[in-house]
């Protein structure tokens, strides 16, 4: 990760070069070069115990592991990282200890989601403080949010989603991108609390595809009141934005935008 | 699940009525009446004792489990299910036994996958026989397999990923859409495997998305010789097909695909 200094503000609008570098693989397929991206297991371990894995793409992993622990509530500061004694095991150390010990189960959940939605609901109540105030702002803003995603990864092989981070006028703080689209807002999340800049009061978060529940529980516990996706959001994502006081908003894209929660942040009226 | 009958042969084209109106909740954003895709956790249980929680579109949960237990290689035939004694609980129980137990982890795992890559390649070669030689196709055809998929919930949600499976001809034989585009794939595969239709030999899967590693797998399990998608493969995913001998095709859109894998099956030259 590099940060990097514009216009007198600290930024970190991309994850650079060298995550470039890392995240994508050249292969010859129809007889022609092309790029994909990668897709490598991670296993964060803390105190050397494995707490997760997580398929993603490499590159600011230590953000994605910083910013898995804070969603899940493990964590509460910047942890101390390292040391990786093998980058090539795909393994990240995390010192401890946990705020929690780690929910336990038989067996891991494919997709979306590990959570079980009712218990979960319950949890974040107690785990995530309900949304702040935050700034108001236009609508057409958060329309063309997603226009300001810088995406290099994907624009190189299609195969990534991305988060990024706003401030109130619509700044590009931190863009992270990965083949899982919650390792890209965790890293995001990640970066912002190894900075110091958490929680995400005056900020805006804006991922490049669906909204899940999932993606809602990370905003929320990262304190961010608003949330934009370019894509649909599902029902449980609508009910806890709902519940937490979060401006949700989705299909983000060609100067429109849904506004499914809390609207009182959104000024100008809706584009019929 | 209705199967009905079209020109003389089983097919499941759709999940029908009955899952749209499980599929579906009306929400109001904006002042207006909009539809969006409803997400739920289920819990799949074997013999009283949980063994997985996925975030999933309700309806078709018997499918989704018995094609989640078998792409984990759990069971080799057509489950027992039930009694399920309350839907609400978003529960569905399985009866064992199980031909292993369920691989423990310590906590849930986010995003696309739960599986460590490098293991769970090795694991694969011994679960998955090598892919069949299914049949011949032309690359015209692959193009296209997106545009039969019908989706229903998508079209009225825009939230949801569909899988559909299809024989040689194209004709589609079965499609599923869920929030998760991994428990789209296990719906379909469990439909196959409660109707005694596996493996898929001479059969193509097709999902409305990008192509991971994990869904590589699941059809490999499956015994599919060719998987196409809408969007791009992972790294990963296209070595796991090669080693495999799978055919993986992706960006399956506008009359032209890329072939990554065992193109041997594909005729006709590439689009330029």
């Amino acid at each position: 990760m590099t940060d990097f200094r514009v216009g007198g503000r600290e930024r970190s609008p991309s994850a650079g070069e060298a995550f470039l570098g890392r995240a994508l693989k050249r292969i010859v397929r129809d007889g022609v070069s092309d790029l994909v991206a990668i897709e490598e297991p991670l296993e964060i371990r803390v105190d050397g115990e494995p707490v997760a894995v997580t398929m993603r793409t490499p590159g600011n992993d230590e953000e994605l592991a910083a910013g898995f622990l804070f969603g899940e509530g493990l964590i509460d500061r910047a942890p101390e990282l390292g040391p990786t004694r093998d980058l090539a095991a795909n393994t990240i150390e995390v010192r401890g200890p946990l705020l929690r010990r780690p929910a336990s189960r038989s067996f891991y959940a494919t997709s979306s989601c590990g959570v079980c939605g009712k218990g979960a609901l319950e949890e974040i109540a107690v785990q995530a403080p309900r949304a702040p105030d935050g700034p108001r702002v236009r609508r057409a803003l958060l329309a063309v949010l997603p226009d300001r995603l810088t995406q290099p990864a994907f624009n190189r092989s299609g195969g990534v989603h991305a988060t990024g981070l706003f401030d109130a006028s619509g700044e590009l703080l931190a863009v992270r991108e990965d083949v899982g689209r919650h390792n890209a807002m965790d890293k995001v999340i990640g970066w912002a609390l190894l900075a110091g800049r958490l929680p995400l009061r005056e900020r805006m978060l804006c991922v490049s595809g669906r909204l899940s529940f999932e993606l809602v529980q990370k905003a929320a516990v990262a304190g961010a009141p608003i949330l934009v996706g370019v894509g649909a959001p599902s029902s449980l994502a609508v009910e806890l934005a709902a519940a937490q006081g979060m401006t949700l908003a989705g299909f983000a894209r060609r100067g429109r935008v849904n506004v499914y929660t809390d609207a009182g942040r959104v000024s100008g009226a809706p584009i019929a």
